[in-house]
């Protein structure tokens, strides 16, 4: 008894594939991330606005980082082997940030403030706080003895003339945009963006706002992937094309797929890549150049396929990447396989997130063959708790958690057993 | 003997001031906060666009995620009580995702895809790999004995109706995104962007691209802090006014900071908070409003200073922080107190960032009276090193780093112990 609604297709037309060999994750990543070569594509942009792009040259200094020895301290210069005769001294000059002083004589102090060069002979400065005012303004009672070398920042100590200060590809920091600042760059030398065409497929999705939450039809669900896929895609730099849902043909497919191959170093999607699923993703993809379907050893995750695209001989490819349907797992593939081949594309030269060793609090006790990566979530008192449901439709665990265990395939976990851990916010920027 | 150039000022005009008490870190903090009510404009965003914004609404699911019980699996829906007593199954209906089947017979299989709807009557899925196709393509035969419940998504798993999804004050990650979404939230109600004015004080500084490095003068250093400080704030949401270096006169200073306090809810520089620091900040916020000078039990990081600025007393107030000139001091201040200050302004209520804890490997054996930052980076085989020079003017430290030591006060450290750490990651988000 068929459903009248929905014919049952032949066994020639819909064949049951052959079962296919896990691959292990690291296996998959090398092989992906060799397809990935750099852009060759630079721009200069206002060293303002570098945070979260990626160097493209190496910045040498031309100077040395302070330019001189000067005072870390609001206070007083002094020559510190004249402490050894007297504790006050008579101030004979007055040096503010950037102006300079001259050769401080014997007995005598400046008055110096922070940044101020150390005047020739003085060899220490003493904070302001370890000083007192006399009646006479000309002369201090110092209340300390300082050592040689007390509060003063060497020439050179941050930056030293000719030094590589930064590395192509590198990643640029907040903090990396100011060392580049700090050594006179008002430019930079940068990857252009990433150009990612991100689309969806699958009948059963609806978009929200489209649909109100008490008219959706039975097997409809809302489109979530797309969200966050785009979200990480801006926090990697791409400029994101939303091709949206593409209509369910080939021919409508294979239109926008050679179309957007044109304008786009990586087109983008989630479903349509398990075994024997119903989709014109797959034959579309093939039709416009190579694809290859891979069943990763991880889970969540395990469909995962990459190819290449072109819409004409002439053209330019654009890469072609499908994740798993799945929100956690086209969550969790997206930070683990697509994230490094981003950062790759853009010359980044460190890929691999740096996994943390931290303790669980809870108790994992089925092993499964394929290497895990559990949601979990710091505890205030330390330690990992684990969100109850691990099922890869559960979007609510990469919400509630701040992170991945990293479970090796085969291992069970126990309270107070030392685990890989690998925070969210490592992988999301 | 003087200097000509700069004259010495008498004691009267420039008293040395009095040895301020440290301050803790957490009593700073908590006082710091008390300040910060959250600002009451919201706005609706497209939850696309809602990406590390604050969320100012409970969200609340009309709807179970999933909706009904459904396949997490391409393959057959099955009642696994007859596999008991055989292992071929007639194929009596098709369900793709988006559709939904009918109630499954006895001795019936339902193919079935990822995301359908699970037929009454089955209570488990066999998947496609654990099969085999018959010649007679109406019937399907399984090569396991599947357990109730297996591969079924359950109704409400994920999202149950009614439940509070995601909570008022908690800040928009890429997961939330998708979760708003797959209960059908197209628009986010948000707390609207903080509104910050920077600037830069201090003789010294010159920007760069302004003066070559070769001729920068004595004493002249390129200004760094604005760099990070501004990509720091972007990286939180904030919409930044860079009013540059305001001109080192009382009047121009005063005039900067009224105008900015008419549109900007934080002004934000760093600089000129030192004990007996010559500037005219100090004196101009306090002919605008007030000014709390406080000398943080911290390192890097002591002075730091508090106070509210307002045009005229029919105008509303900007806050103000004044952070310490030293770069690695400005940036760590920032991350320990005004990344907070700021995400509470924003209705964020879980502001404090999740240290972890990590073995060092390395000796720091001159403990210190204040509360210590160290600047460390995670080792490939595990554990902490430390970056060599930790001097405050160092901003190599925070390039070359990925996160911080929080060391308590008066504690050495040897290689083997246990630290306190914070990533830097956590701190940029």
């Amino acid at each position: 008894m068929l459903n009248p609604a929905v014919p049952l297709k032949s066994a020639a037309t819909s064949p049951v594939p052959v079962r296919q060999p896990l691959r292990p994750l690291d296996e998959a990543l090398s092989e992906l991330l060799a397809m990935a070569l750099s852009l060759a594509d630079l721009e200069r942009v206002s060293t303002f606005d570098a945070d979260g792009r990626v160097l493209a040259e190496d910045l040498i200094s031309s100077l040395d980082v302070p330019g001189h020895d000067n005072s870390s301290m609001d206070g007083y210069a002094v020559r510190s082997a004249d402490l050894a005769t007297t504790d006050v001294l008579q101030v004979t000059q007055r040096i503010p940030a950037g102006s300079h002083g001259h050769a401080l004589e014997p007995l005598a102090a400046a008055r110096i403030f922070t940044g101020a060069p150390i005047p020739p002979g003085a060899d220490a400065v003493v904070m302001q706080e370890d000083t007192e005012a006399l009646t006479d303004s000309a002369s201090v009672r110092l209340l300390t003895v300082p050592s040689a070398g007390q509060w003063i920042r060497r020439q050179g100590e941050d930056v030293a003339r000719g030094a590589v200060v930064l590395a192509r590809g590198q990643r640029l920091s907040p903090a990396a945009l100011g060392l580049a600042a700090s050594i006179g760059f008002a430019q930079l030398q940068v990857t252009r963006p990433v150009r990612v065409a991100l689309f969806s497929t699958g009948d059963e999705l609806v978009m929200p706002g489209d649909v109100a939450p008490a008219d959706m039809p039975p097997g409809a669900i809302y489109n979530s992937n797309r969200f966050f896929l785009r979200a990480m895609l801006k926090r990697l730099g791409c400029e994101v094309t939303d091709l949206g849902i593409v209509p369910d043909r080939l021919d409508a497919t294979v239109q926008a797929l050679a179309a957007a191959s044109l304008q786009h170093d990586l087109i983008l999607t989630s479903g349509g890549v398990s075994v024997g699923e119903e989709d014109h993703i797959k034959p579309a993809v093939q039709t416009l150049g190579e694809l290859k379907l891979w069943q990763l050893a991880i889970k969540p995750g395990k469909p995962f396929a990459y190819g290449r695209i072109q819409s004409s001989s002439a053209d330019p490819f654009a890469h072609f990447i499908g994740l798993p349907g799945n929100p956690v797992s086209s969550f969790v593939t997206f930070m683990l396989l697509v994230r490094p081949f981003v950062l790759k594309l853009l010359g980044v030269t460190a890929l691999a997130p740096q996994a943390m060793t931290a303790v669980a609090q809870f108790s994992w006790p089925k092993a499964d063959k394929r290497r895990e990566f559990l949601r979990v979530r710091q505890l205030a008192g330390g330690g990992l708790a684990l969100f109850d449901n691990q099922s890869s439709g559960v979007l609510t665990s990469a919400v509630w958690g701040d992170g991945l265990v990293d479970n090796p395939p085969g291992k069970t976990i126990a309270p107070g057993d030392v685990v890989s851990y690998i925070p969210f916010s490592a992988l999301l920027s």
